[in-house]
């Protein structure tokens, strides 16, 4: 049965709890990092507790992954972004993969803060995977495996600065900034078969109430159980590391169409970014101070639920 | 006056110390990591050992960089490397960052491993900054100001397979296998006047004995300062961050000219590739195993001298 772990800011400093129908029971363990709680009893605690004396609303929620661990993003995952992002929807043939500083992190239900040099400054709802035992060597994952990494689920939001991401081509800079990752509310325990039901999660993303995001994680074109095996083939994994896994179409940005891509492709870089940039600036779609992002994943039925972001856009 | 900190492996673990004329004086202190040794007494306790008992070339050195410290990257920073990736060499606009995956970094004395798959493995011999305080708010840096946060300097090797990075747009993937970060022998902590010479540090690269790469650290595009300013005001640093600041020329690969990427980048995305990566795979440049990765930097007088990497090529 799925355990919705918080973490919170309490007199004493940061505490984790459990949440359940709206309340929240405090745990007795001084975890510091996500990592720490999910190797060193804090599932265990969870499970056990009994005292739901706390109001989930009362309570200012921390991102539940702790900035120690590394945020690994997988880009054009979905068919639909693909598609929207000037890509061939059927086309990829790799996994990409890229990090966002993990100082990016912050509660999902606090504000994203828009530096004020970036003007395209866009949304990806994403499902989070966060890791509970460690990776260090080469393994193929299948499906059934995946409950021996992966511990939970959560809400993240890959928030993106289009302005610096693509015409420097880079995906670091351009979504790395503070509050570039809101997470959670709740970092979500999940055994194997509520993780094999993954592809039924559906990921919603609204602006001020206008739904701008709505997919299942099945329309994935790299699943967790592919990405991990490459993961394990490349890098180290740890406690507490998360895997972002993509957003869906709806996002605020729309890369031109491939044949002009192929005719921006004959100018001078600074002329071809101008035009883009002057092009997206016409949106009213990408996020203005004042605006509130509110991001939900759940399966239809109900049955497994991550919760809501609530992040209001403030500047920086 | 500069000290060289070494990380190597005993019988009980890995252990701290301070060499000096090729001899090493074992440090008492159980620092599980560098941001821990460097924020913890590591070095006052360097700076008053007296006992240098054993032989340097007795240790089996590790990283002085723990693995739980990011790794954090330049890109084309240095002007001769700019020319050779079929960049103009003034035309720097943005300061290019990425991110390798820290489980990348390993001894500057252990082998380079190549995945079987990775046909065009090549090298680039960089100078890293190693953070000794925290950052987490925007700063200007000046260059009197870098012994704030900078501890100390190390080589480090930014081992990259082209051909996985470059089709696939993903220096992330390309540069982040295990082994494709030899880092020290030394961490080599410095004040103030020392960190200020880092332009006369000279770089160089060898393959079998053979001179690859040459250059003097003044080349860079963006210097220390600008660089931790820009980190500064995009994300949080912490001690026992790397900084690797970019390769100057003389690596393996030679990117087409801007001409002929013009050209390239009117063909279809595989047949472009599939064109490059024939071209590249003819040059005798890159790195096979048998080979000896020999990088070395210091100032000309020997008076800031961060040693020297040896690092064989073997197959994964």
């Amino acid at each position: 049965m799925a355990m919705h772990i918080v973490r919170f800011q309490s007199a004493a400093g940061p505490r984790w709890g459990v949440a359940r129908d709206e309340r929240v029971a405090t745990l007795d363990g001084d975890w510091s990092t996500t990592g720490a709680f999910l190797t060193a009893g804090g599932p265990a605690a969870a499970a056990s507790a009994t005292d739901f004396d706390r109001a989930l609303a009362d309570l200012e929620l921390l991102s539940p992954v702790t900035a120690d661990g590394r945020v690994i993003c997988q880009g054009v995952n979905y068919r639909s972004h693909r598609a929207e992002s000037g890509l061939d929807p059927e086309g990829q043939t790799f996994n990409m993969l890229f990090t966002k500083a993990s100082s990016c992190l912050t509660s999902g239900r606090r504000p994203i803060r828009k530096p004020s040099h970036v003007q395209l400054l866009d949304y990806e709802v994403e499902l989070g995977l966060v890791i509970g035992a460690p990776v260090d060597e080469p393994r193929t994952f299948e499906a059934a495996d995946l409950g021996d990494v992966v511990a939970g689920l959560t809400i993240f939001d890959d928030v993106s600065a289009r302005d610096v991401q693509l015409p420097q081509m880079q995906f670091y800079k351009g979504k790395s900034y503070r509050t570039f990752g809101p997470c959670g509310p709740f970092l979500v325990l999940v055994d194997g078969a509520e993780l094999a039901r993954w592809p039924e999660l559906r990921l919603t993303l609204d602006v001020d109430g206008e739904r701008r995001q709505d997919a299942l994680a099945s329309d994935m074109v790299y699943g967790p159980a592919q990405t991990l095996t490459e993961l394990s083939g490349l890098m180290d994994l740890r406690p507490g590391d998360l895997i972002a896994t993509g957003t869906p179409g709806g996002c605020a940005m729309r890369a031109p169409s491939a044949l002009v891509q192929k005719i921006g492709a004959l100018l001078p870089e600074a002329t071809k970014w101008r035009i883009f940039l002057k092009k997206q600036a016409r949106s009213d779609r990408y996020l203005r101070a004042g605006q509130t992002v509110t991001a939900r994943i759940a399966t239809d039925d109900g049955q497994l639920d991550l919760g809501q972001q609530i992040t209001p856009v403030v500047d920086a």
